[in-house]
């Protein structure tokens, strides 16, 4: 059996979401296939360091995750404008997730915040506790995961599974 | 002697402009302290290929920049907004930009356009001739640096020193 993992990413430079989750590409068209939980958590920088410093820990802890799971494919939370200062600041953390993925030449797909609730819940205005709800059921979890930009890392690497042709 | 050396940078995803100035801090209240310009250039990056490989470009590139040219400080253009989807590739180039600097400790300050053409040629509202031809007299360079990009690193190292305390 070979397996494949997908890293599902949540970019953001305060707070960086992921999930790891695992499963057997021949498996795919069985009526119940089976997808495991390798690991989900979240990369934090602390507010009162710098940008630059923020940027570093994002770069080191990222590569450590990736060089610990291995994925096969990365998938990531599109980004969404809601505040110009505050997107500047995630749209950079976002060209370090990237450039990291380059680096260990991983192949990406991105996804707005509308069509991981569209996959995951079956509609696209779904609240945080319907996605939640719904990722812990799928993915047969004893409790919702937490924090809760962890458990928006499983849902985005969810959501490639879900959409992978 | 001890000098020192300014490293300016105009980010940009496609092309990021750069200038290397140096001056002896003994000088700095001179009548006309000297100002050597040791190179000015651009990171270029192909429109074709993909923003990660890309940004590596950038991130490999800057190092090399650094390691061979040893700035004591950096000056950045400050980003500007004008078109949203642009302005988030050059906050992302920008992210790699910051990583680097802070991965060599380097310190920094930033500059907004107005401030830059203020700074070198009195008003804030000069045009792209009027700022290249204040460089060139500034640093008594031969000919108008080239490109454009390169002319406005040299600007930005510039003005760092202009308003250097």
């Amino acid at each position: 059996m070979v397996t494949k993992r997908i890293l599902g990413i949540d970019p953001g430079l305060a707070i960086l979401g992921f999930g790891v989750i695992e499963y057997d590409p021949a498996e795919r068209c069985a009526n119940s296939p089976h997808i495991q939980t390798i690991d989900y958590g979240v990369v934090q920088t602390p507010a009162r360091t710098d940008t630059g410093q923020r940027l570093c820990t994002i770069y080191d802890d990222l590569h450590s995750v990736i060089d610990q799971y291995k994925p096969d494919l990365v998938s990531i939370e599109k980004l969404f404008f809601y505040r110009m200062g505050n997107t500047i600041l995630v749209a950079q953390a976002r060209g370090v997730v990237m450039l990291v993925l380059a680096q260990h030449n991983l192949p990406f797909v991105e996804f707005t915040p509308a069509q991981i609730k569209q996959s995951i819940t079956g509609h696209g205005n779904a609240d945080k506790v319907e996605v939640q709800d719904a990722i812990t059921r799928e993915l047969k979890l004893e409790s919702i995961p937490k924090p809760d930009d962890a458990a928006d890392g499983l849902a985005v690497a969810l959501t490639a599974w879900f959409r992978m042709e």
